[in-house]
């Protein structure tokens, strides 16, 4: 068990050890009595080390390993700290993407595998959509449906983001379609055409979605996936309209009115572009978007805006499909993003995947595909992923562990404004939802200067968008590893040219 | 260790049971001495039972159920017989949509579920693709690797069959348009375009798929999906060719004449499609097929016809990508169906999924991404899958299960001759490789018909194409379960109005 600290004065603390300079582990971070972590970050070797090059090597003879930061010893590896097979211990507060929801080997997850009645999920991986087991019904219940959002009752898990939102997209184009032709049988034309790729039966419709968003790289997922030129170059697309995305300055509430006016214009654009695109014969079946633009740079914008764009959507009869891939799972305080909004009803779709370890969709009833074999491939989600996200959630819930994250996470941020008052020549734009936090360097070479030199001391962070560090912590990142960051990141800065 | 049996004379044998009527389970199958399955089939209750139509209605609740079978029990299933919550136990020769290599509960793959040194893998899900763990290299060498088709020394694991021709798709894109710029960078032009989905930054490239083609659901590859209109209604598409697959007359070796002609007809016809896809600036990048087309209805083409197309693939300059997704893994008696075409060098990319338990392609070094991020996701398949690859392949060479298959398979394929020869009414068009096999019947409720009864009799097949009864059993699947397979629809024939 992980021990709450209540540190009421973060802020303090900080600018005191800021002034101290160069210890990146901070004598203030009271030790956890968890019996599982470790106390701090521990550093042998500059990363990646010799082993992970050796490694590195390898493995280039068999994938592109461009994208690799370093070979992991996950065995060795506990909580909030990942350990590298050079022997460096770093807390981590990037979390394979954001997929790691209560830190790594935690008991309650290690015990699923010794349980016996857990066996048969992992050794016979069944075909969900044609032979589920006996307790699929329960488990479901269990585990994702227990904190389905408000309103819905309909969930259809999948392997992974991207499956997620293709499949999602595919219910938004079927109910639309089913509207358009009042329920009736296809046409023997639709029937017809269908089988090859042409319209009506492949109707030519489209999805709205936001520049800078990022909603997967398959092809469907990719036509709706706006944040780098490295996502998109060269791959087939869709002509679908792209709304701009509220450009917002920070700390949000000392620009509430110029956010307001930008809201407004991006909201106006939607409109514009949903007529537009019906105009051209492709109208909008659903529109995507994310709570927070996550890959495209951490960019928020109000719940004013998220509400008037749900009404937008109802309006023209689009479907809302909120992409919670990276924000649900209580990384903002709440269990789902969308529900900082104060809508009871916000959504027509929700996917879920990453930190709930399993893909997949929330739905409303009336976009329950008509007849079987529409939504359906192999696997439909895995069972024993249900089981480890089972476990998570009863770790949630007894650790209070939202609560914990709105209160690290207010320490995180206020950490950060601190950070950036300090060097304001390097960093800006600290905003955050929890301990969804981010920052801006100045630059991108300066921003990826940084994040190297931070690896180095032991704390490994994300990037996103062209110049911003993103903080995607564990549920289980309590206050005094909100020291631990903020002092190895003030060290960073202090040696910082 | 399951006994191979040797009978050298089945098809009498058959003849001579057909004649003893309606018993279900055969007095000449050997009973196994396998320590974890069962000797038969043993049924309780019609299918489904009073259990599992129950759990359909709470089912229901939460998803459309119509595609659903019956509910399993997996914990009580062993080998080739799956159990359903009734207590029904059915010879399972459908094998979640052959996805189950070695059967249900096998030991082999218990003992990975016991061994202290994979916890880790199953707990810790890694991002591989940024931080993969330390025997990643090692764990591919030994799994995926160790089975790759002649000539490939690169795969990328992906987490289902759909996401890998995803990123085939993306893979033959992109090494299209490098060939087609030079190697040289990107164009301003491209880089700004492609953000907002518009060419040439998204170029207009087609992949050329057949007829009855099954691909996968998600957008890209249900582009190249043509086998059910259940599939591609209301679902937008791309305008990318599609030709004709060789409809063949069966037994092959009959109408090698016949045959050759249509299938001189379908390669004459892709030729026109390269050609004329490229006067309207959509050119073809690649070209996706299946060495036997499993969904659209166990269509085969001979190695002449693969062999040609290959020839055309590279003729035209468009990569050549073999989808075995569901005829790889041992089934057709080689490790991959397309080896029985005799083609040192037959491919640029290979994907696979389901039997191979992970998802993943391979790829010539040629048509490795020249950058990272490129092909990517979270987490680009999931080690955990590759630990039960490894044993999979393990008992694969240990039992010699590729020939154990050739022999099923050819024991299979003379019964159903036999059987389209004693009901010519009901049953033609006996075809197959190894255990892949499939028959027709008359029309679909037929086959319906025939595939209830069976399954209340205790065989459980799967359907494709229009009338089609498809064969997909395990790799233990020895002679003594064709026996009782054939039995029980011998005895369903019998019966048959």
């Amino acid at each position: 068990m992980l021990l709450s600290l209540k540190l009421t004065q973060p802020f303090i603390i900080y600018n005191f050890n800021f002034a101290l300079g160069s210890r990146y582990v901070s004598k203030t971070a009271t030790k956890t009595v968890s019996e599982f972590e470790y106390d701090a970050p521990s550093m042998k070797t500059a990363v990646p080390g010799p082993k992970s090059q050796e490694l590195l090597r390898q493995l280039g003879e068999i994938q592109n390993v461009g994208a690799i930061h370093f070979f992991c010893n996950y065995e060795e590896s506990r909580g909030n700290y990942l350990v590298d097979v050079d022997g460096n211990r770093m807390l981590d507060v990037y979390t394979q993407i954001s997929s790691i929801p209560i830190g790594y080997n935690h008991p309650a997850l290690m015990k699923v595998m010794t349980n016996p009645n857990n066996v048969s999920a992992f050794v016979n991986r069944p075909a969900l959509g044609i032979l589920p087991p006996e307790n699929f019904p329960d488990k479901l219940i269990e585990s994702v449906l227990s904190i389905a959002p408000s309103g819905m009752t309909r969930v259809q898990t999948m392997a992974c983001g991207s499956c997620s939102n293709e499949n999602a997209f595919k219910t938004m184009f079927i109910w639309y379609r089913n509207k358009e032709r009042g329920y009736a049988n296809p046409s023997e034309q639709e029937v017809g055409t269908c089988m090859i790729n042409q319209s009506p039966g492949c109707p030519d419709l489209s999805i709205l979605s936001f520049m800078g968003a990022f909603h997967g790289r398959t092809l469907g997922c990719l036509a709706t996936t706006h944040s780098k030129v490295i996502h998109k170059l060269d791959i087939p697309s869709f002509d679908w309209p792209i709304a701009p995305f509220p450009k917002l300055q920070y700390p949000l509430e000392e620009f509430v009115r110029e956010n307001a006016q930008e809201e407004a214009r991006c909201l106006e654009e939607v409109e514009d572009l949903i007529v537009k695109w019906r105009q051209k014969g492709k109208p909008v079946a659903g529109i995507v978007i994310e709570p927070i633009q996550a890959e495209g740079g951490d960019n928020h914008a109000s719940p004013d805006f998220f509400i008037k764009l749900r009404n937008i959507a109802r309006k023209h009869g689009c479907a809302f499909h909120v992409d919670e891939v990276q924000t649900g799972g209580g990384t903002t305080g709440k269990f789902w993003a969308h529900e900082h909004w104060g809508l009871d009803d916000p959504a027509d779709v929700v996917s879920f995947s990453k930190k709930l370890l399993t893909g997949g969709y929330y739905h409303r009833d009336e976009l329950q595909p008509d007849k079987p074999y529409r939504i359906f491939n192999t696997w439909m989600g895995d069972p024993s992923k249900n089981l480890f996200l089972s476990e998570v959630l009863n770790v949630i819930r007894r650790e209070n562990l939202l609560e914990e994250v709105t209160r690290s996470g207010k320490t995180l941020l206020q950490g950060l404004y601190a950070l950036q008052t300090q060097y304001p020549h390097i960093l800006s734009r600290a905003r955050g939802q929890g301990t969804f936090c981010a920052i801006d360097a100045c630059n991108d070479a300066t921003r990826d200067s940084i994040m190297i030199k931070a690896r180095n001391k032991g704390l490994f962070m994300g990037s996103c968008g062209e110049k911003t560090i993103r903080f995607r912590p564990t549920l289980v990142f309590k206050e005094y590893h909100v020291h631990q960051l903020l002092n190895i990141l003030n060290d960073v800065l202090a040696e910082h040219k």
